[in-house]
């Protein structure tokens, strides 16, 4: 069997005026998806702009990393935001990025939510729809990056927004298809080795071993590969060039 | 003579989060352009998106009011923001508003600098320069509302933006045709029927009476009105009335 | 029976940079105490300046009203902060008015949440004692004022800071003395005279009438009054002079 | 000559949140006084607390990095902040760290501008009466670290604070003892060997080589060293351990 092929997607652009966390120009240089910050936990105009350039340039696709406004919590404190001024939050995010999108001949081609927004739409109905609101109020269809079986897809696809599911390499999965909880123990997969291995296997057969040592079954049309821990960005070049040598090919989504 | 049309401008939506400043409804059903705030001086995203609904029912034009980075000190403190900062971040602003300006069935039809930016950019080239790569950045060929002779209209000018020159009935001139700066005596012109004659004067024969008590040729495309004062709705009211009855048409620019 | 004094306490300060909410002055003529916006809902320096200035002429005691870091929800949106942000945000804020309290010739007397803050910690046993590090890391044994019966209250106690109960004449209790959530039908009272007559009810006998129709006991030392709706003001002062002339002391707390 | 003992000030603590920026524990194994980042620029509620514990730990004198509210430009773009917002900010931020420096065990010693602010209160009179205005509300006599002969100095020490005079080993210095601005061709001195070799002659001597060749006197009681950049901790050590062979004592001002 051939396998579909595979994107690769990361967070980029998440620093804030002097600060800076991911290397994005080695990050491009492997990837295929961006998921680029838009100023509400991470990301000023400047380094926007830098980025989508650089993207633009490798032909790296251009994504709305949306966030609830938290700069002091890098976004990663849930939210208890009424659905009206978080769909609008996420609109403007987008909007704010299309600019420099367009302005490096690309545009925004996608939508994935960061951190406690991320977690609080695999299970929040309203955030989720909320989420939706904002990616239709933006104007134009575009694909919703995110957990198979979350909220958010379900929202998606209800709004008939495209959904593209993603994987992850670097987690713990269990038996029916969902992840482990960050803090559990052996949530994250942290050697390398085992790192690469899951996640060809993940893209070339759609299964992966579960936590309690069982397969389960996890396809996914993206996998994201995380840019912020140091070694990362070699972690995700071997990631990709084990997917290339076992016949995957990456690309981006449609 | 038949006088030109003149368009009648006012900033719009500089609330944020549980604030609000202008009485937005009344200002919307006097003014013909509609300067909304992007949210760096005010400004969050439901406002942002409710002001532009209202807009584009009335058929009022949205303009993006952009400043500096200043929440604090509502984009009233003059910033040294070097240019690739300040461009990127006027693009920025202008991206986020045109989303919730096309929600609407509007779109974002012209920039205008507020505060502390438009009175630096009267003068400073380098900030002019880069308020103008910014609208540029954004993608459009959008026209520039601000003062005749500033360096702003200069820049815009040279970038092949139009430009649209305003006045303002409750501001004193000096006989070079410049405004007698704030905190200067007599610089706001506080007497309501002073404001409407002198609006008149400028929007039918081009002159006002100077500050040194000779006249003054001022002319401009655009009327600024202020509505942030108690009594400023009235009084805006009362200036497009007296300018109908003068046979001066209200229309905004092209 | 001669009724315990009450305390009369208010938000303050709620402003920011060009915007204001209450009228500081005219609630500084009516309340005891006064819970001063600390900059993270709300609360600029400036403010926060003027505000312990005329409360330390009024001899009104100053309480750090303090919140989640969110200025564009008001502090509204309950956040799920780790507890060691959340103690140090709070202490941060503590600091931060102590300067303009003791420059004022005054100083911080108590503490108060704000807002989603004020809810959570209700129930949310985590973020209850993590205010309570708060308010210790800050370095003195302040009262904490509250829900009576709530985790806040709880975790104060635990770590032997004074508690202070507070009650609502605007809002609906239930049989378990518990406030009816807003949000449902009948949770605030509206009609001023209704609120004057529990507010006293509270004050004098500790009683007040429940939503199903039974007496509920609702023993509080200040009772709380709100200052950011139309005739706020007014029915402020109604509330203490018909305290007054019903032979209730109006008196901080110690 | 028995030269005089010389204190080591380094700016800490210059991340928020998720963004760190100088590597505080090694630093903090150098100097003798950290200029810890208050909110403003830089500096969470969790890194100030950290910074001061481990300043106090240590026995570092812990003093307040008061800067512009600019978190997007990290405090480095001028602003024209009136005068009584500019001291109430800057007392704000003293008051917010005295809060951790003391439950640390220790206290705020002293106070120093940074970046932008630290520039424009060389010339700039009025901010520098705001900025000792700020001090003075912050209620202590604390000293102000800052450029012999600016204005910062003129103001505190015209209102009965104590200056304290820094020093810059690895900035070019113009004839008459001021800095060569940034910007400048050799305004920065980048060989480790010259900024060691600069900063000895400047504490043991009290001069050092001038940009243009002659020697020129430039007494100071604190170095100020830089570590945001790699291989700063390094010569950080470097320079205090040349300082100790060459018989300077090493030591806080007092």
């Amino acid at each position: 069997m051939t396998p579909v092929p595979i994107d690769l997607n990361a967070d980029l652009g998440e620093g804030f005026g002097r600060w800076t966390l991911t290397d994005d120009e080695q990050l491009l240089s492997v990837v295929t998806s961006a998921n680029v910050a838009c100023g509400f936990h991470a990301g000023d105009a400047v380094t926007m702009r830098r980025v989508c350039e650089l993207a633009a340039a490798r032909g790296v696709r251009i994504g709305a990393q949306v966030s609830y406004r938290d700069l002091a919590g890098f976004g990663r404190r849930a939210m208890d935001v009424p659905a009206a001024e978080l769909a609008a939050e996420v609109a403007y995010q987008i909007g704010a990025l299309e600019v420099f999108a367009r302005a490096a001949g690309s545009r925004v081609s996608y939508v994935k939510p960061h951190g406690a927004l991320y977690n609080r739409v695999v299970r929040d109905a309203e955030q989720a729809a909320a989420v939706v609101d904002g990616v239709l109020l933006a104007g134009r269809t575009l694909p919703v990056l995110g957990l198979p079986g979350s909220r958010l897809h379900e929202a998606a696809a209800a709004a008939g927004l495209p959904v593209v599911a993603e994987a992850f390499g670097d987690r713990a999965y269990r038996a029916d298809g969902s992840l482990l909880p960050r803090g559990r123990e052996g949530a994250v997969v942290t050697d390398p080795d085992e790192v690469v291995e899951r996640s060809v296997s993940m893209a070339r057969s759609g299964v992966v071993t579960a936590h309690c040592g069982s397969s389960v079954a996890v396809r996914a049309r993206s996998l994201c590969l995380h840019g912020d821990t140091p070694g990362a960005v070699d972690l995700a070049r071997r990631v990709r060039e084990r997917l290339e040598a076992s016949g995957v090919r990456v690309e981006a989504f449609a």
